[in-house]
């Protein structure tokens, strides 16, 4: 294990997390908040630290997998601490623990939090949590990397540890020119986001908030009441950016360069099928609530593509809708967005390798010397990647269920503990019942809200990165 | 496909099935009961039937492993539609559908009822119920496999497609003599908790009625309270069978032959160890409600053992219990007993390959080049039994699924449906709240009984069987 080059990448990720800082510090210093000092405080610590470590070069540079996940989850973890600190230093979250489930919940993009009255905050905490959540919807290491020079070898084993979806592809070869212009893409698709919703007549800090927390799919909100105070007008523009944010950002990439056959590959078909197939069905099994089908489509619209993209925003809350609309929400956290996006879940390229993968098992069970590959879109899967889709699938199901077990000693009921761990294993945000829209997570003990952090930050890094913290093998000479 | 061969088997299974009804008959006649004729009749034309099928001799006797599979499906598919004609033409349930039902709960073991009032129906179905429990348990075609003369690889295609657990380990070089081995552990078992039953004073029908419901694991009861009424004593003796029927069999052979330690593998400790625990963490949550630590470890030891050997019988109404007891048994219906037993649920023996699998595959992650086998009690896992349990895993999280789909049409609460699919996947019987030990399925509608029916097929039989029917590939020249 190269212990140098890890804690030098730490290093300057403390750099550039002071640097992140210097957003809501500077948000404060506009709305003249006391916030500024906390803000300023722990990003010139971050800045001092980061230095300090980065300043002696390890001479040995190499990074193999095991140290790529390593950093990975180090530097998540790293993050998340000090991202915490503002929250207790300006007195908004006075407990760590509390301030450490808001800071992973920003930074996975998850969107659940602690706070009881968002609307009572300094302006800057809430830049802050909207700012996790555009940092970390397409990973900080990505960012990092689209500026430190590392080898691109080394690169692409951080990338394949951090980036969400089964495998990782390359859209030009460097590594380096892939993260930079995958943040372009995510940069300017937030700026148009950002500037609609001004047009559409929603207040600049407002907007700004809203396009951050929903490039990330993140969710956290600047009004107790989500997205329902504002105009049907803006609940539909934000309707399709959360969409947009979840779909493959390679398919931008192909729009760019008109290659239009490779926009609308089986995974963004498939995904924009569920999305449109869940949507109608909750709008008829609502329309009997809201009375007229403009009103019943919008609020279905909005909650499927909210929960698909796991962004966790609402307009009404669907805690208090028919069993069918909430069942098929519930499973709607499970899919979530596409690989290649900010959006989390378990993507919906793993979910047709896994239908692939079984019917070929099914196959192999009748023909047992047949050898074949499955295809998507014409492209071979390898092995490898089946084989870690269906590991990833057995990992989901064991760390679910040992959540729920601990989750289930708060004697809460079981569909609010069912959903807030799928809420937080899939960076959803709201689950049901006590977990739901109406609610936020402070009602928790504090075991059980470690246990949700892990769970989104075993979600957001996939679970591999991790599980193998705590893997004997990997601490292994 | 060879259909001659496949009508061939079915028609030997329709005579076996006229002589399993010879059971309920005899005790229609005994207790001077009407439904004899119904149970007679029923009888004599699954014995015509079956006796015209089999008596023209297929010519070629090959049958290859999708013949097994389909051979198994629709044996209990036909086994099944059989076996509900006695429950429609007495007039206890009058819909076929729900006597679909409630034959596929019996066969499949699962044991959840459509009955209302158990205490008013005649003693012959009583007798029947518990006596398909008792036939489905083993398996039907392990059975006939014990007396029908087909070769050693025919018999075996039909034995892996039928057993439980993710690989058969044949005990002696002969399959047909593993097949009598293991009916005759089993009947000796039945045997000996008939008699304890009746030295503890528990009434000659019922106590048979008990040991064949306790031995196919099922749990279909002759009391509305299922076995609550009962003395402590007999519910004790009634949780050591339960668990006793949950262990592999194989374990009993070694017991005969004095190989003490291949008696205790890691699957049975294991699935012990996981037993006395939750015994435990469920005891001491539920003290609070009985007052005194003996009946609090009587019931929890009742249900825990109920549960994990997916029998289903309960002695309390475990729906009422805190949460965390809830949520614990639960768990434990997934987990289930051990391979090689009558008992249902994924099988603690899946559960170590899947968490081995996953302890591998993430020390792949780190050292990409290393080949390593799973090891389980010293031998090594092949690698199709791990690719099968993994793609076991997944078919079952997307049958899961799929399933609660169709049932929150019904529009119950989300833990009724979730509790409804677990039970019936599982082959359990009880779930929680409407699903609950106090109530019965006979609340769900018609397409939702007709989805859970292919559940419980689908758990008892381990969904590949039942999946390929629904292949083309299976169909295919």
């Amino acid at each position: 294990m190269n212990y140098r080059m890890i804690a030098n990448i730490l290093g300057w990720l403390m750099i550039f997390e002071s640097l992140f800082m210097a957003v809501p510090a500077l948000t404060a210093l506009i709305y003249l908040e006391s916030a500024f000092w906390p803000f300023f405080g722990t990003a010139m610590f971050c800045l001092a630290a980061g230095v300090l470590i980065t300043r002696k070069k390890p001479q040995n540079t190499t990074l193999y997998s095991r140290e790529g996940f390593v950093i990975v989850s180090l530097s998540w973890i790293v993050l998340s601490l000090f991202g915490a600190v503002p929250f207790v230093l300006t007195g908004t979250i006075p407990s760590f623990v509390d301030a450490l489930f808001e800071a992973v919940s920003g930074f996975s993009t998850t969107g659940a939090t602690v706070i009881n009255d968002v609307e009572s905050v300094p302006r800057s905490i809430l830049m802050w949590r909207s700012f996790t959540h555009w940092v970390g919807g397409m990973g900080v290491l990505v960012f990092i990397m689209a500026f430190l020079p590392l080898s691109g070898g080394q690169n692409m084993h951080i990338m394949k540890a951090e980036s969400p979806g089964p495998s990782v592809s390359k859209l030009v070869p460097h590594v380096r020119t892939t993260a930079m212009l995958l943040y372009s893409i995510y940069f300017v698709l937030t700026l148009v986001m950002f500037v609609t919703l001004i047009v559409f007549g929603m207040d600049p800090f407002e907007a700004l908030n809203t396009a951050f927390a929903t490039g990330g799919t993140g969710g956290m909100g600047v009004k107790n009441a989500s997205m329902g105070g504002y105009s049907p007008q803006i609940q539909i523009v934000v309707t399709v950016f959360m969409v947009l944010f979840a779909i493959n950002f390679n398919s931008y990439f192909f729009l760019i360069h008109a290659k239009f056959r490779e926009i609308f590959t089986t995974e963004v078909i498939t995904f924009l099928a569920i999305a449109v197939t869940s949507s109608a069905v909750i709008a008829f099994n609502i329309n009997g609530i809201y009375g007229n089908m403009g009103d019943s489509v919008r609020h279905s619209a909005f909650t499927v593509a909210s929960i698909m993209s796991t962004t966790g925003f609402s307009t009404e809350d669907f805690n208090l809708w028919p069993e069918l609309s909430r069942s098929l929400i519930v499973m709607l956290m499970f899919v979530g967005g596409c690989a290649g996006s900010t959006s989390g879940g378990i993507k919906v390229s793993r979910i047709i390798i896994l239908f692939k993968s079984m019917r070929k098992e099914l196959g192999v069970l009748i023909h047992p010397k047949q050898v074949k590959k499955i295809n998507v879109d014409g492209h071979p899967i390898e092995h490898e990647v089946v084989r870690s889709v269906n590991v990833y699938m057995v990992g989901y199901v064991l760390i679910f269920a040992v959540s729920m077990m601990v989750l289930s000693f708060d004697n809460m009921d079981l569909i609010t503990n069912f959903t807030a761990v799928a809420s937080a294993m899939n960076n959803v945000g709201p689950g049901l019942e006590l977990a739901g829209p109406a609610s936020n997570f402070s009602i928790f003990s504090e075991p059980v809200k470690l246990v949700l952090i892990f769970d989104m930050l075993a979600g957001r890094l996939e679970l591999f990165p991790i599980l193998l913290l705590f893997s004997p093998a990997t601490w292994k000479k």
